[in-house]
């Protein structure tokens, strides 16, 4: 099962599409094909859609138009529904069905581009959904360089706790409050306390912070008290996309001991709106990177060679700021880290297996984040927390502004993009949100 | 909005109904008149029922037979879906109505038993499920002799972190595995570490406990971003049900740190089918009992007046224990604790308005968990954990076994039961389950 996904015609870096744009796109070349939940322009129901250059193929329209047949008909069908949920459900072979169908369709020469065509909406008319009802949400901790980093701020000599190296940390986050990239985030309120004050205070966030995380998307999953073995873990992931875990730390401070985050992260949560796919991303699978001398093996319900070999991905990550000064004066978003998803300790098959290991279930549409994905570099640190090391050293923007945390009116931008010598680069869209004063 | 809810002729402890065996039920005389989700005898698909004695009064069919009209029939209408997420939607006026109304049907006298009896179905023929779809589990730490007994353990001589006065303390629990009473719960497994090993092993668990809890079924909700005032958070509960809390202590000990617990206690909680509603138990209201000396009073925005005139329950909680030894020797469940709901330290209506503060958003059928609600005295302990001191002290059974912790085939019974001079006593029927061996 978690052999490596074979690369072949749909990935070939000289396919080229007959839809104006694709070719070469920065996200959505014809080599991606993400799925994901939109509205026409039109306003008629949210339904699914691919998303191809700079337009978006209509799954119920292609449908209607007699586009798909068989496995990849059943697949399209799923896909073309008002979320995703039911799609992620089926699993690899059907999603792989309709993805070689899709690229036949939408590669230059094909016989029915004149009837796929008509199908295609331009994506800056569309409005983009949640791709799926989200069950649960897990956050991990994956990330090693960020765990050090924050973990230097309690315990500067002895920075991981000794559970990290075994245990891939994680916690349940708020499935209610995660939104689809646009959607603006009030900036919260809590209870803050400084440390030499006496009392908390209940006033809004001072210390607001974004995360930059990859996202998971549970594919079909497991029944109560029936652990997916590290092995067969890959077939559950139904596909990939940015997540930004905005954090309040001041209000995180202060309330996380001793049973962890909660109202500093469930104020909201965004996500970019592509489910980009396992076989999407199968050209930039790498090894896991071997772990430093002397850390212990993972137990062995948690290895699988072929997870070892190939369960990491070279993907790089992309935060960008914002400001509304910036916008005024025309400055474009200005870059503050580029950090890399091949920096997680632990590998998504891994983080499957540790989630269902008790017998926890999982399910279609359940999302999972790998935690803040930092690299050891300074230039590659996934928080304002690490990059102004927690608001002493603020950050300098072209603007000639400068910020310790996120201020109101600020825009906080994450990229993916995975790329290589002989294979067409692909990303997965922006993850954008911008910060509203709090109420 | 956080005005007492006033008694009337549906609280009145003379009103007798016609159902036999209802007059005098430990749990639902007409007085009570929970709401759940059950599949009658037959196997037609699940709908919602009011229990009643020991029979099940379907809504399904009693709107079929033209029994509910005007706002009644509306809330009805929603009553009796597959979930009762859209009733919990609905909020205070429609419930009362449709209370109002079951009462008059189902009280010695009334014009309309004949047709009201041809939609009963005996309880113990009926299949009970979950009473809403769960978006959000969210669980708290509102029981102050808990937490200090737990803190103990690590800080003996100061328990209670600093927050825990000012905060509501809770965190996202998982809501998938979350399970109605009756069904198994298989043993989890999972990384445990003696203090003295070098390394966890993965195997089962081995500390294996149960927490008394009492649930809160979250009704209208709030919009992201827009926090509920906590003298209306009283107007979006729907009703309230007995939630065990499985936890798997070895687990929890090795994995929670920095980010609280997941595997320790995702694996399977327990939870009783009825909805018992506010209306139901308003006669057993009480007033939030004063903070010690030199606690610190509430922040402004947990802080009204009226919830705290009439913001607590008193609700007897018990903690009972059948092992397969006493099922085949026919000894009846042995009681391990009786606690009460008395011993929050925060309100309902605080937990709401801590969740929302910061602009989180909760949705009908989201489910809040107390936590753990251990009475100050050593009979009310609400864990194991507790109970045996963290297993140094076994319970002795009148079977003569002895338990550090809940070994396989064990059931544990939660019961609640609310009574008093001058108004019919209700309870909440058990939330029930038997551990299976590790898979």
């Amino acid at each position: 099962m978690s052999e490596a996904i074979a690369l072949d015609a749909t990935h070939d870096p000289a396919r080229r599409s007959w839809v104006p744009g694709a070719d070469g796109h920065a996200d959505f070349p014809v080599q991606n094909l993400p799925f994901g939940i939109f509205t026409p322009p039109g306003g008629d129901g949210p339904r699914g859609g691919v998303a191809i250059g700079d337009s978006i193929l209509d799954l119920r329209a292609a449908l209607a138009a007699g586009l798909f047949t068989g496995a990849a008909g059943e697949a399209a069908e799923a896909a073309a529904a008002e979320t995703l949920n039911g799609f992620m459900g089926l699993g690899a072979a059907p999603r792989r069905a309709l993805r070689q169908r899709l690229s036949a369709l939408l590669t230059a020469g094909s016989a029915e581009q004149r009837r796929a065509a008509a199908c295609l909406h331009p994506a800056d008319r569309c409005i983009l959904h949640l791709p799926a009802r989200i069950g649960d949400y897990t956050d991990f901790y994956v990330g090693i360089h960020h765990a050090t980093n924050v973990g230097k701020v309690f315990r500067p000599d002895n920075p991981l706790l000794p559970n990290y190296k075994y245990v891939p940390i994680g916690y349940h986050g708020r499935a209610s409050s995660v939104r689809v990239s646009g959607a603006d985030v009030r900036r919260p309120k809590g209870q803050l306390k400084a440390p030499e004050a006496e009392a908390p205070r209940f006033a809004p966030c001072e210390r607001l912070d974004y995360e930059l995380e990859l996202g998971i998307w549970v594919g079909p999953g497991n029944a109560l008290g029936e652990p997916i073995p590290v092995g067969e873990a890959a077939a559950h992931v139904a596909g990939y996309c940015l997540l930004n875990d905005w954090s309040a730390r001041d209000i995180q401070a202060w309330e996380y001991q001793p049973l962890g985050p909660f109202l500093a992260k469930n104020f909201g949560s965004t996500i970019s709106p592509w489910v980009v796919t396992p076989e999407a991303l199968a050209p930039f699978r790498i090894p896991q990177p071997p772990r430093p001398q002397g850390d212990p093996a993972p137990l062995p319900h948690l290895l699988d060679a072929a997870d070892q070999r190939h369960g990491a991905f070279d993907l790089a990550l992309e935060v960008l700021l914002l400001t509304p000064a910036m916008r005024e004066k025309g400055i474009p978003p200005h870059r503050l880290a580029l950090s890399n998803a091949r920096h997680m300790y632990w590998t998504v098959a891994q983080m499957l297996a540790h989630h269902t290991s008790n017998g926890c279930d999982l399910h279609p549409g359940d999302l999972l984040g790998s935690g803040t994905l930092s690299a050891p570099e300074p230039s590659g640190l996934g928080s304002l927390l690490e990059l102004t090391r927690g608001g002493r050293e603020p950050v300098i923007l072209p603007s000639g502004e400068s910020r310790r945390f996120i201020e109101d009116g600020d825009e906080v931008i994450l990229r993916a993009r995975a790329a290589g010598e002989g294979v067409a680069g692909i990303g997965f869209g922006e993850c954008r949100a911008r910060i509203l004063p709090a109420a």
